[in-house]
């Protein structure tokens, strides 16, 4: 369906499990496609810009991807004495990898996707992110992640696992093997980084993320961020780590130059996501390290 | 129409100026009316309990409530070192008022709403949130606040602006008129807190608002928090004071064992609401005061 024959009125549409549905006025159909894995979209909203929906949920929009991309990437890097070496399990668009990348202490980032689909449609539709896939330090491969880790003999600072939510493709990726790898792959300094659910719908997959990751690591938290695209729009990220703290003492003086680069992240911003509201602290809790 | 006449599939549904529809499943309409300033309904959903629309808007619904009510309360009420009068404009629901007057030290709650309809549905639907109305420390006052406000002679510790957006019979209630009788009303320690709509979708009025805020008093800044049932969930609110500053230094004191009593609210909370991110910094950092 090309975009002039799409009526108007159309929605840009997720019907979300919990019971919110969210919708953004549809300009056009740019991309729609059934990969091995999950139905691939790319529509362009009058509002939000182009979306990516996988199986239906909203996965960034032009708009906002700004909020989630500097969250996941930052946090960790920064977090991190000197991360050289990075890998990505997911994140097709290539909006983390243009975060990670603006690092220039970081020399390598592997990242491992899984469905090809996704590279070609974000390649072809959405260049404010996938521009960074031709970045000479990126090493794209298209795999599964979870057996690359099983077989990966590299070693890595910070490894970021942009996934989608744990069903279909990616519910692996929230389990204890995988988790078992990442742990084995990550320097004593390594950070590790993980989307981490809604706090307010998924408590009970935050719980059981925390578990798991609390397994092989000393330090285990959630911090929390905005996305319009979300529905509820209040939604996590997992850090969890073995030696390095959830912020640097001197996070300032590291951003430095960079701060003018970012539209949400800043020092104060950081430390501000992993203040957990009473609801959060009281399901959460005792889960929580470090 | 009776609850058990409404098909499946249907949907309470806002559709938000900036281009975004939020919608969850509908159960039952317990009341739909028009009042002479605007449309007021009461709808029953499956996934967040009962919700209160204004001219088609979500004001609240009894899953999220305590996140707002929580913070547009405790901010101000906290802050002040001593809050034994307080005013509100607006806060029909009577879910604000509950939150002031878990207060110990507040003596009265003067509330303004000029819309008796929004009371009488909210008696008769949301308990949750109107049951507070029965304190005997709570005058109500079914009055236009712009009007009352002109002719008021005394004066309040704590002045909260409850209300709806600036369109419709909220608009006044964002004016330099309203502000200067705020300001005249207010103890020298007293606070003001407005509701201050999204800082993602409405940079302009945030800007207005605080320019606004910003001719009467020495400190004023917004503070952030989540709303699922607002368009995008990300929001804020105003803090306006002459004497008082945003945060007191022994808040964690302060709280004491009412910490037991919120679900979202505490001293963490409470200051890193006020940490903005570098959208916000560059829209409204010349704007904010204090």
């Amino acid at each position: 369906m090309k975009s002039d024959e799409v009526e108007p009125q159309k929605w840009a549409e997720e019907v979300y499990g919990p019971g919110i549905a969210l919708r953004f006025p549809l300009k056009g159909v740019l991309f729609s496609g059934q990969s091995p894995y999950q139905k691939v979209e790319v529509l362009d909203t009058t509002t939000h810009g182009r979306v990516l929906l996988n199986d239906g949920c909203f996965m960034v929009s032009e708009r906002d991807e700004f909020i989630y991309h500097e969250m996941i990437a930052h946090v960790p890097l920064y977090a991190h004495p000197n991360p050289r070496r990075v890998l990505i399990i997911g994140g097709g668009d290539g909006g983390t990898a243009r975060e990670v990348l603006a690092h220039k202490s970081v020399e390598s980032c592997v990242m491992v996707e899984i469905d090809a689909m996704v590279i070609e449609s974000c390649r072809e539709y959405l260049h404010q992110m996938s521009d960074s896939l031709k970045d000479p330090r990126l090493h794209l491969l298209i795999e599964d992640g979870v057996k690359y880790l099983e077989q990966c003999q590299e070693t890595f600072d910070v490894v970021i696992i942009d996934s989608t939510d744990p069903v279909g493709p990616a519910q692996p990726l929230f389990g204890r093997e995988f988790y078992a790898n990442v742990a084995r792959v990550l320097t004593p300094q390594g950070v590790v980084v993980a989307q981490g659910e809604s706090p307010f719908y998924n408590t009970e997959m935050q719980v059981q993320l925390l578990k798991t990751m609390g397994e092989f690591f000393k330090n285990v938290r959630p911090y929390n961020f905005t996305n319009m695209t979300y529905p509820g729009g209040y939604w996590s990220f997992m850090f969890a780590s073995r030696e390095t703290s959830f912020w640097p003492a001197n996070l300032n003086d590291k951003i430095g130059a960079m701060a003018l680069k970012f539209k949400y992240y800043n020092a104060e911003v950081h430390q501000a996501a992993f203040v957990l509201p009473n609801f959060m602290r009281k399901a959460l809790g005792s889960y929580l390290k470090g």
